[in-house]
């Protein structure tokens, strides 16, 4: 390719042709890049200031690698955007169902060959490979790119732990932005931030000024020497303790540096980690004074302006719908502390930790050690919530048994984005964590139906004594107006029919969509507000019926409907059970909605599915 | 408490009398108490080397604090025994059904008051009594005593990450035997093993006299400094790194040196580490030269011969058939790997780390890791084992699901003491892990009855294009002996009844003991081999059939019964279904057998509840 062509992102087929630009063409096309990240992502939504910080990253490394023999794995991968386009693909329906997705997928691009959605998994994948290619004695580079706040994740320490103890090179490029899902915390992220100014470097300064003063002829020489000792010994530190070289820290936007710094990766021998420093947001005003979060993840919003597009006056995210309570109840008690795991913001509560420093701990992508502290605060008395996406809660699963319900430690649990998640695909759906939670002795489950039964069953749940799992869709519902003549009861009868022919149990809002649907049919709608244990008396109410459905939109069949199902058939119950849950599989990306019917979930075919039944 | 008195095990109460001990009189406790362990361990089983490492630290904690007041939480909490003498508990009885618990439990003790099973969670609730102390003003000391391999987790780093972040002090004795379960692995190890030469010490000596060396004169001096450099900042390293206090290396036999380090650790400011050294076995000639682990867990022994007690001639355990399997397929594929998460002890397979080095990888206690690890290897072609054990796999859940199922990686899991596991208690059941196995989408499940089933069923997993899961016991099991007559069918009809009355679907070997029960009455068996899918015609077989029963010992109903109960709902089956499986609680220590009594699900119990309905 010849020098300082206008490179069209349209033409792009594969990222060969950066081996041979300018820096003045790379900047050139990097700014593209970024024009096109932000316009696609305020037309689509999906993930924006992690994206706009890696673009020269990116690039960097398709330009010292070549990644149809070097393997690339990208850590989560929601900061795929720049990869995706310099592979040739088209972003611009990016997160459609038609368009490629927000994530890594390996049946997009020979290019893309690792996936993920769920964080810090990249290191022991990249493991794999560099035990494969040492095996076939092959001669590549494995690379894994890895944000600040997931290397600080178990998952990915255990692997850090593990890697140099084997015989294998791996390249980690740390993208340390600073900012990561909500606010980098930890130990590990001090450390990023203080790099220079390390309690050990002021230490070892401290000690070294004492030491030497009552030499003093020698100090000055001295002084000179102490910044070979910070370059060579302070400045590395747990990385290096763990048996990896050090290489940082670079400036992730200088394509220059990042040049240097990759071109000496590839050399070392042995595991290397490559600390480079971006910014997040980098070339969106908005997006990079963010401090909260708030730019991570994004729905269509107005380029010029920055405000989101979708305005939906009157009703609000089940998230916010919650996270107003938890508001409200880091307010009135004080006994109350709000746990997050890194998706405060994502769930609303970006103001809880600003107003409540003193009882909001964020741990952090730490789901296993934020669920045991959880529990143990709980158990001392405190009333203990932890907030998290039902899809991250998974990692958490032997916590919620062994150090939660084992003990009946009675911490509440908002499980946001539970059920079908939409556009975020197949990592992300919250479709099973129903079935853990039904298998796990001595714990609650709830999911509402309408804001008052949220509000009621939110600040109910402190006087369990076990533990309370409430579960709530990435939808919105209509603004919570308290109702003084609300009346909470473990199920509600929603319709009932004169004839026992029917009867409808059926889950959280959607309910109200079917019943509409079903407003001039002879059925019973039950909507059950309590799911585990099941509430008292409605195994004899459905007894009742001939059929019974079973609509669970929000989960595989292998939470409340098998459990319901067990209990029907021991009580000896002989009605004819029909169960409309999403099926055991994995959801790829498209709208909640096209994700319904693409299963027959939908409250209009469900409801056509009973007129049938209502017709043999 | 007057001097040199001598001590009783039998007459102490509680452990204040330590405060006023001299250092012989220690001593002279100490091998009693060592005694006791090894006498009561060589009649009960239990764990032996831990607990023989740890008699002067857990003495040398209750004597320089006040654990009325002062909270001492174990990791594990399987390294208690001496824990348990000093707080006036008889051990005589460990893990028997009318016994102690050979792990911490808080309804035994006020100085129980943090339980546990699974390692790596004693840190997050230490930060949660800090919280709570620091919050009430209070003014005592939080202990957390935890091993190498423990602190080396994924859960522990989370944690470690946090604590130092958040302002409230905690102390950790970091308990270093150098052997954990089985050996141990990773960077942080080698840390612990190199301390004194480590890389980064190392490169600062070699620095250290490469700029030293043109200024000859002050060389000397200082040659000296660089005792104050290795003492104050070498010696330091990723505890510090994170914001610990570090102090160590501690003597953990020595009194002395313990009571220096406990008194500075208390009176420190912020989170702090005491990096103890200990001997696992100490005072045990067996224990102590042994490399393996065989020595962390064992059944009654001969205490002077070190020989286990319990002989079974034609007998071997569910774990060595399946290890011998394993060697066989090590030694005869060259594409297979194993890989284990510190238990390939306990599974069987030491042998197989010593002859296959390079095929056999044990991550240490990091589930989470390992299956990451061994999807991508079996994503890249190679045949893939993760041995494991069911409880702790509860810890890998999300990684089962997203990062294997989700791309059909297609590893093979021995799922090692599957269902009920007596002695060790309510932490260590392996009832929970076929519920989540059962609902996540594309994977296989099995149990095999006979050796030969298992056999077959093994080898047949690496044909397999999505993960196969097989389950098995912590029981005995005839050896193997290959019979070159053996068809293997997904399920087997065992015994067939003449009239459609009755037909049991039983699972795993206890199979055949009901079948013994039952072989005088007209009761059709099957028993399912492979559990999911659900084997096809199983549901076809089974409609015939007025009463059904489901008879899953091994697990809660929430998997196979569940599963089988929905699809025969599903079909329009109307048979009457009785399901005995281990109902969904958590189940105290006791014998295998008294918790299959329990619960109604002993072979003889069964059978008599089939009589009944047969005379229905």
């Amino acid at each position: 390719m010849k020098k300082n062509v206008n490179i069209l992102i349209e033409d792009i087929k594969d990222p060969i042709f950066l081996h041979s630009l300018s820096y003045e063409e790379l900047e050139k096309l990097a700014a593209k890049i970024r024009e096109k990240i932000i316009d696609t992502t305020s037309k689509n939504g999906g993930h924006l200031s992690s994206n706009l910080g890696v673009v020269e990253l990116t690039m960097a490394l398709h330009r010292n690698f070549d990644f149809r023999n070097d393997k690339l794995l990208f850590d989560v991968g929601h900061q795929c955007y720049t990869h995706k386009i310099l592979t040739g693909r088209d972003i611009s329906k990016l997160r459609n169902k038609e368009g490629v997705s927000g994530f890594i997928k390996m049946n997009e691009s020979p290019y893309d060959i690792f996936e993920a959605g769920h964080s810090s998994t990249s290191l022991s994948a990249a493991l794999a490979f560099a035990i494969d290619r040492d095996n076939k004695k092959e001669n590549y580079n494995v690379v894994s790119l890895i944000g600040d706040a997931s290397i600080a994740n178990g998952v990915a320490f255990e692997a850090l732990n593990n890697i140099p103890s084997s015989d294998h090179k791996v390249i980690i490029i740390l993208n340390d932005n600073d900012m990561a899902i909500s606010t980098p915390v930890g130990g590990l992220s001090k450390i990023f931030r203080h790099f220079q100014t390390s309690k050990g470097y002021r230490r070892f300064k401290k000690g070294f000024k004492k030491t030497f003063k009552f030499i003093k002829p020698i100090y000055n020489i001295a002084g000179n020497i102490k910044d070979w000792f910070k370059r060579h010994l302070i400045a590395t530190n747990i990385f290096d303790s763990l048996g990896f070289i050090y290489i940082g820290v670079v400036d992730g936007h200088d394509f220059k540096a990042l040049d240097k710094a990759l071109n000496k990766a590839k050399k070392v021998d042995g595991p290397v980690i490559v600390h480079v420093r971006t910014t997040k947001g980098k070339g969106y005003k908005f997006a990079e004074l963010d401090k909260t979060g708030y730019w991570h993840g994004v729905t269509p919003f107005n380029k010029e302006t920055g405000a989101p597009l979708i305005a939906h006056p009157n009703q609000v995210s089940w998230s916010h719908l919650y996270s107003d309570f938890v508001l409200e109840k880091l307010k009135n008690d004080k006994k109350f502390y709000l746990i997050g795991v890194g998706t405060l913001k994502g769930s609303g509560l970006a103001d809880a930790i600003k107003l409540y420093p003193d009882r909001v701990i964020d741990t952090g992508i730490s789901e296993e050690h934020a669920f045991i502290l959880a529990s143990q605060l709980a158990h001392l008395g405190y009333h203990v919530c932890v907030s998290i996406y039902s899809t991250f809660m998974q990692r958490a699963f032997d916590q919620i048994s062994h150090d939660i319900a084992r003990i009946h430690s009675p911490i509440t649990v908002l499980v946001d984005r539970a059920g079908l998640v939409g556009n975020d695909g197949d990592t992300h759906q919250g479709i099973y964590d129903s079935s853990f939670l039904f298998s796990t002795p001595y714990i609650n489950v709830m999911m509402a139906r309408t804001s008052n039964d949220a509000h009621y069953i939110f600040n109910q749940s402190f006087k369990n004594k076990e533990a309370t799992f409430i579960r709530y869709p990435r939808t919105l519902t209509p603004k919570f107006k308290f109702d003084n003549t609300y009346k909470y009861s473990e199920y509600n009868l929603i319709k009932v029919s004169k004839e026992n022919t029917c009867a409808i149990v059926s889950l959280g809002p959607l309910t109200d969509e079917l019943t509409d649907e079903l407003k001039n049919e002879d059925v019973t709608i039950f909507n059950p507000i309590k799911l585990k244990p099941l509430p008292e008396g409605l195994v004899t109410e459905l007894s009742k019926y001939k059929n019974l459905v079973i609509y669970t939109p929000y989960e595989t069949s292998n939470g409340f409907s098998q459990t319901l199902i067990e209990a029907l058939v021991s009580k000896g119950v002989k009605s004819s059970i029909f169960v409309k849950a999403v099926p055991l599989t994995f959801v790829n990306h498209m709208s909640i909605n096209e994700q319904l019917e693409e299963f027959n979930l939908s409250p209009k075919q469900v409801a056509n599915f009973i007129l049938k039944l209502l017709k043999k």
